[in-house]
């Protein structure tokens, strides 16, 4: 495992290794995080956008594609809120297998699963060709800056070398305070805890919106730190995006995070740092500015 | 100015920034840092090595080499110890203006200097033309992984972004932990007493080596966390750092930091970690593999 400063840099320091082992071409979701589709063009790989479908990452357009690598989110597909199903994981290893690319596994979301125990990692599968990339700043604060990579073991020294020559060090101070939260039990306490905290915003949240919006559809499993919700066909994502902002209310679109276009908008409602009375006033606000847009 | 983790990531930072300029040719001083070099390549620049004398880099040379920004020591070149000249340092910053180049002046040795004022950064005669680079590393710990960079004012945004899609952030805990100590004076403090312990083992290290090994010349100024000491004509460099190991004596050589070819070679020793004490029987132990090398 390699310890490093959070997830972009993780991303960042494992494509440099890809493109010193030649590979270029990295296939992303479509919808997918776009600072990080950003940050993976920035690091010298061309993207590849491949459509995500209810089951996750349509693996038969990836076959299609030409890839030499491709960077996912099995757990909670971001933004979409889908799972990726177990026959696209079979068939995922199986493509990485034949075709010797490697699969960038982000398993940002995966310590938030409400409704029963999270899927394992793809990683588990096949470690010989899944890189794994977690940090810690969901599940305890972005400002931290930790993050790790469990790369497949004939990447160790290309990514130490990798760290070496690009950020030098990770700073101990973090590492050591993180091992001992972790050595104390304190982040399984903390988790169990959050995971109570974030269900019941959710809860609130869906229900809020059920009520003020029902011509909303709430897709995604219920899991992570924001809810994706459809806009209805003919409502234009933007105008309602603006009307939000205007009622100082930050959601994001799901606009922004496509590659390619899509039919219609929808909303992504982040609800980790707000307490339930505020969900509840943020969605009448946000009611009211549906009402307007 | 961009606070960042550390010299190694503000190189890699500026250097992506400079790339996406348009400007892929820099100059590096040989000798000059091994790895700090290797660092600029994986950036996509290509290192130009240019001559050092005992003014600092040649800068005729430099003007001859087409390169479209340069990297220097100013304060104390390292490995040779020298400072650069005031006439070459005009000299620098017209070539600069002349050519739409850039200078990255790193400024790893400033604070410790002991015989007079340090001088004054390059960056303050041309601000529109130089990269100031600092960090924490050699006034407190490494381990911190705090730099900063302050850049010609139409490179600020263009770093910022970059930092966004690479590091993403910067640790805030460390950061407003050194504010507060700058803040209190405690680092000015940290400074004035180490400035005071550095100097004694420094002088304990030349008085030592003159003592031991009269046939040794010592380089560079009174200043830094390394004395320069040169290998006389006809003994190898190589053996003599074998036989040091051997003897579990931490030393390193000019070779590794030379681009091109030298005449002879000479030995860097650290004395910022050891004890006057612990410098004396290690110049007895250093003079001892001499003899057997």
């Amino acid at each position: 495992m390699v310890v490093c400063g959070g997830f972009a840099q993780a991303i960042g320091l494992v494509c440099a290794t890809l493109v010193r082992s030649g590979r270029t071409r990295i296939a992303v979701e479509d919808p997918g995080h776009a600072t990080i589709r950003a940050a993976v063009e920035r690091s010298g790989m061309t993207t590849v956008p491949v459509p995500v479908d209810g089951d996750g990452l349509d693996v038969d357009t990836l076959a299609r594609s030409a890839s030499e690598a491709a960077l996912l989110t099995p757990a909670h597909q971001f933004p979409t809120g889908v799972v990726l199903s177990p026959e696209r994981r079979g068939a995922l290893v199986d493509w990485a297998r034949e075709r010797d690319a490697f699969l960038i596994e982000d398993d940002y979301d995966a310590e938030f699963r409400y409704d029963r125990a999270p899927v394992g990692a793809i990683q588990g599968l096949a470690p010989d060709r899944v890189f794994y990339l977690g940090s810690a700043s969901k599940t305890l604060a972005p400002t931290l800056r930790i993050g790790w990579i469990v790369p497949p073991r004939e990447f160790t020294w290309p990514l130490v070398e990798e760290v070496l020559y690009t950020v030098f060090a990770t700073p101990h101070l973090e590492q050591l305070a993180f091992a001992d939260f972790i050595g104390r039990g304190e982040l399984d306490r903390h988790l169990r805890r959050m995971r109570l905290v974030y269900r019941r915003r959710r809860d609130t949240l869906v229900r809020a919106l059920e009520r003020a919006l029902p011509e909303l559809e709430i897709g995604g499993i219920a899991a992570g730190l924001h809810v994706i919700a459809s806009l209805p066909a003919g409502i234009d994502e933007r105008r309602v995006l603006d009307a939000a902002f205007e009622r100082r209310i930050s959601v994001s679109g799901l606009g922004e995070h496509c590659a390619a276009a899509r039919s219609h908008g929808a909303l992504l409602i982040g609800y980790a740092a707000t307490s339930e009375a505020g969900i509840r006033a943020g969605v009448r606000e946000l009611a009211s500015a549906f009402a307007n847009a």
